[in-house]
C-alpha cells in the first residue's frame, strides 16, 4: 500500500527530475506547496506553462529572449564590434551583472564534445563567423569556463578564427587569484596560473 | 536594462519562493527547464495545478489524501486502538517507510507555539480526544521531534491526555544513539539521553 496520494507522488516525481533535487528534497518541496495556499502552486504552474510559449532564442546571439532580436542585440548603445562568446545563457547573466561588458554576445549552448556529437556546427560557430564579417567585429572575447571542455572549445575557437578571420582579435578572460582571496587558500592550479600570467604593477 | 526575459524572471521569482531555493538556484533551475523539451516544464506545471484540486485532508487523521477517510484510516488491517501523533505529513511518510508501525495516525500540522497563536485547538487535539473515546484507543505514541517546541507539545499532550483520558497509555519514541553510529561521534545531548534511558540487555 502506498501512503503517498497519487497526485502528490506525481508532483514529487516531476520535481525530482530537476537538477540537484533528489527524492527527499522533492518530497519536502511538494509537502511545502501542499501546506501553502493553492495560489502559490498555481502561480508556479502558470510561469512554467508559459515559459516555452513566450521565450525563444535570439537568432543573432542565441540568448533566451521574448523578442527576436533580443534586447541586447537591438540595443544601439552596445558595441557590436565586440562579441563575448559564452557557453550558457547563465554565463551571459553573470557577465551582465558585472556591468563591465558593453559589447554583444554569442551563446554556444554547450561546449565541443565529440563524444556527445557536439561539434562546431552544433555550437553555431559558422554563424559567429558570418557575424564577424557582417558587423565588422574587431574583438571576440572567449569567456568559456576554465574546465577541460571549456578550454578545448576556447582553443578550437582561437585556431579557427585565426584561420578564417585573421583580422579579428581573439581574447580570453584573465584567470588568477579571486579578488579578496587569501593566497594561502588559493588552489595550486590557480596560483600557478596567476604566477605564469603575472603582469606589471599598474 | 534587464537582460532576463520577463517570463523567465517570473519563473525565477516563483521558484525562489520555495524553501531552500535561493535566487541562484532558482535561476539555475529555470534555465535548465528552458533548455529541456517543453514537455518537462509542462508536466511539472500540470502536477502543480492539480495538486490542491485533488488532495484534501482526511477528516479523521488530517493526513493529505485524495479520499476521505484516507487509505490508512480506511484500512481494516491497521490497529485503530494505537494512534501515532506526528507534527507533519512528512513525519508520517518517514514512519510508514520503516514498515514497523501498524496503527493509525493523528497529524498535528504544527507544534504548540503560543507566540504564533498555535494552541491545542489549532492542532485539533480535541478531535484526537474524541477519537480516543470513539475508537477505544489503547495507546497514543507521541512522535513529535526532539526539538524544544516538539518536546513542549509532547509534554502538553502527556499532561492533557492523563487528565482527560486516564485509561490511555501515552508513549514517546525512544531517543538515543542512532543505529550504526560510532559512540565517539554522537553529540553530548544524545549520549547523555542514551545513558539516562539505558535498558536491560535483552
Amino acid at each position: 500500500m502506498n501512503v503517498i496520494p497519487p497526485a502528490l507522488a506525481r508532483l514529487i516525481a516531476e520535481l525530482g527530475k530537476l537538477p540537484g533535487i533528489g527524492r527527499k528534497s522533492a518530497t519536502r518541496l511538494a509537502l511545502h506547496l501542499l501546506r501553502r495556499p493553492p495560489l502559490e502552486a498555481q502561480g508556479l504552474a502558470r510561469s512554467l506553462a508559459e515559459l516555452h510559449q513566450l521565450i525563444t532564442l535570439c537568432s543573432t546571439c542565441y540568448a533566451f529572449s521574448e523578442q527576436d532580436p533580443c534586447e541586447i542585440c537591438r540595443n544601439p548603445g552596445r558595441d557590436e564590434a565586440l562579441v563575448c562568446v559564452v557557453e550558457e545563457p547563465g554565463d551571459l547573466l553573470a557577465i551582465e551583472k558585472t556591468a563591465s561588458f558593453k559589447g554583444k554576445y554569442h551563446i554556444l549552448h554547450g561546449v565541443l564534445s565529440p563524444m556527445d556529437g557536439i561539434g562546431p556546427k552544433e555550437l553555431k560557430i559558422g554563424l559567429l563567423q558570418e557575424r564577424i564579417r557582417r558587423d565588422a567585429v574587431r574583438e571576440v572575447l572567449v569567456a568559456t569556463s576554465s574546465t577541460v571542455p571549456g578550454e578545448a572549445t576556447a582553443a578550437y575557437l582561437y585556431r579557427h578564427l585565426r584561420e578564417q578571420c585573421p583580422a579579428v582579435r581573439v581574447t580570453r578572460l584573465a584567470y588568477g587569484i579571486p579578488m579578496g582571496m587569501d593566497i594561502k587558500y588559493a588552489d595550486e592550479l590557480t596560483l600557478a596560473k596567476a604566477i605564469e600570467t603575472r603582469r606589471e604593477q599598474p
